[in-house]
């Protein structure tokens, strides 16, 4: 090797061939469940214009402030506006919808999406910079059941892909008439403490005081800690909206617990917000969040519509997955039939009866760089291959094949238009 | 609404629900012949150190030249690099490839992926700058039957998916051996007519002759229709190769044409090239394309290896799926069941009923807008249900529900805990 290898980037990850077990039975899990619970596929650019975020993340939010990766569009055919990679999945989800029109059509609509989301955070154990979630979006609907029926959702998600060990924590925030007073108590409350904030979150204590409940600073966490909880100052709207959720959750036996404490780091959420953690992760313990965000489809230029959603984690979740059940194993691929070639003339017959194999739905491999027969049987075991198929001068002359049970050892032979029907009967 | 809206990016695209239909038969068919086929999923980043491409794909071919995104990463804590988004999947493969170090435990390798590429292209009619591929390298073999497998792999999985009025192109462009001399004839042929070429053509004829022969207007595609092929000048191993790939098309009975002016938009190929075309997508038809690349392993700094593969155009394809049968049907959710509340404080009790059915796999839904019983039934024929739970005070009182087949009209009653179980009947 001559010159140095190009690496892949820090915060990004390849999956190879034999780590995908737990990413597939996350996703068809989540997938089934969209199906029940009636939430249509949606799938939006990786990229957007930069302001589609600003406007709706939040132009405070860590997020848009420090996390954004954004291209220079200076100069293009088209806006020249500045684009960014998608660092989240709520704004391209109000945006398709009202660039769809649908809200005219139909003002309900259930959203359900899945992909990679890209934040600039600081390369480190657990946080990628390029990472997935899987995430709905319920637009048009103020029912508290609604909020209810995104946390059993996931809920449903989670314990179909078997996961066990997580808990549900939900909390009310509050709507624009009854936050800006709970604002103003932390605000005091938290000005008499502020020699003991960081200075990002002293900086937030005029910006943006209810960011401060959501710092990951120690000295902050511990300050905030006592705080003064909105629950008593919420409005009776509020209240209203937050017990009715609870009344249906209970009666659905749901396990959750409230945390008076528990506020999203995004700007747009109001009232419902919950987060689902695990005990495996650790200080960054959520491996879904989500909360009714009310306010934001107004505020991206659409009309007045109340709206829920939550977005999993996929990385988070499969570090749970992971912790409690056995590690994927590195699977092979499993072939039904690996075809051995005993004699070099005959590999071109052999790739005709591969060809036969595979047409006939079987999954089928031979070897392609040109190895001894023996070097072939061994490829045949590694890939664990239930039957070979043995192809040498000798089956060419007598127009068969020989079959091998790669399990018991057996060997028969089969006409050589017959194969494919042989492990068929073989595998049946 | 008082904002001007924010619009998606020139050159991108959502996926809105009832789009789905062609895109998921074209993936589950590409998933199910890759099974068959014995090749194994690989995901790879959406960013990529930029040098990765100018390196692999190539400095002087289009894409690097003028259609890469790039982020300028200077002041990242990292590598601070330049960050492009992949324009296409084959250097990220062999990345990965070399990065796990899996040439060490195995030279020979097979992958699979899919997903999003980003070109920076003229934004026009059928062209995205955010596209998608299918794609597949097979890492390590240098026999013309993997070749053969991968040309066979693109059309089962076109087969696979119904696709019809498509056609293979073949040719054989040559090794680092034969093909310097072909460039040189080539160069003295255009050298000739350069007063014809575009000048970004004329600017090839030194740097990059080859690409002369991919350029899309009008008068360079004239001069070069009668320019001398490769196929004369081939050395006798690219010769023997290219004999024994037809043999074996052939002998699997591949309708496939010989186009000995085919050469591939990117730097990297030798020897096989090919492409898919479709009827229905005029004047660019290509919606597969492939070939050998022995050289792109070493000159990205690993050891000397012979390599295969395709990229399909999942758009492109989609359109030619769409040419040849009915566009997707606005297909709407079609739950098994809608429930539908007469009374507003029986609410509660029909999402009881709602998260019963879902708990038994039904697909069920209800109205969260406290819309009428009317405008609930309404809900219920537009999104297709098979049956209605209809919920009022009376059922509740009486400790039932009634069931209305949505085809018949025929109405039933049963007992509130075996609502679900009478479904799951009737549908049998």
């Amino acid at each position: 090797m001559s010159e140095k290898l190009i690496k892949s980037l820090a915060g990004t990850r390849d999956i190879l061939p034999w780590q995908w077990e737990k990413w597939h039975a996350l996703h068809d899990a989540a997938r089934r469940q969209f199906s029940i619970y009636g939430y249509g596929e949606l799938a939006t650019p990786i990229i957007e214009e930069a302001a589609l975020f600003i406007k709706g993340t939040g132009e405070s939010t860590e997020i848009v402030e420090k996390q954004m990766y954004t291209i220079d569009a200076a100069g293009e055919e088209d806006s020249g506006n500045a684009i960014s990679l998608r660092p989240e999945g709520t704004p391209p989800a109000v945006r398709a919808y009202l660039e769809s029109d649908l809200h005219k059509k139909q003002k309900f609509q259930k959203f359900w999406y899945s992909g990679p989301m890209f934040r600039r955070e600081k390369p480190q154990k657990g946080r990628l910079r390029q990472f997935h979630q899987i995430g709905v979006e319920a637009i048009g609907g103020d029912s508290p059941l609604l909020d209810a029926e995104t946390i059993l959702l996931a809920d449903a998600i989670y314990r179909d892909a078997g996961l066990k060990g997580y808990r549900t924590c939900i909390n009310n925030i509050g709507c624009e008439e009854c936050r800006p007073r709970y604002r103003e108590n932390l605000r005091t409350y938290l000005r008499d403490r502020s020699d003991e904030l960081c200075p990002d979150c002293v900086r937030r204590l005029d910006r943006n005081v209810l960011r401060i409940l959501d710092c990951k600073n120690a000295p902050c966490k511990e300050t905030v800690a006592d705080m003064p909880s909105i629950t008593g100052l919420l409005c009776n709207g509020c209240k209203d909206h937050y017990r009715t959720l609870k009344t249906v959750l209970d009666a659905q036996g749901l396990d959750y617990q409230e945390d008076p404490h528990l506020v999203r780091g995004l700007d747009y959420y109001t009232q419902t917000v919950y987060e689902i953690k695990h005990e495996e992760l650790g200080a960054r313990d959520t491996i879904c969040g989500g909360g009714r965000y009310d306010g934001l489809v107004a505020q991206m230029g659409g009309p007045e519509l109340s709206c829920v959603g939550f977005a999993m984690g996929v990385e988070a979740t499969l570090i749970a997955m992971e912790a409690e059940t056995e590690p994927d194993e590195a699977t092979s691929l499993n072939p039904d039939v690996y075809v051995v070639c005993f004699d070099e003339p005959a590999r071109i017959k052999c790739f005709e009866q591969l060809t036969m194999l595979r047409g006939a739905g079987l999954s089928a491999d031979m070897d392609y760089e040109g190895r001894s027969a023996k070097a072939q049987m061994r490829s045949a075991d590694r890939t664990g291959a239930d039957f070979c198929m043995l192809i040498g001068g000798l089956e060419i002359e007598n127009c068969e094949v020989t079959l091998k049970d790669m399990r018991s050892g057996q060997q028969w032979k089969a006409a050589w238009d017959k194969g494919a029907d042989a492990i068929l009967d073989a595998l049946a």
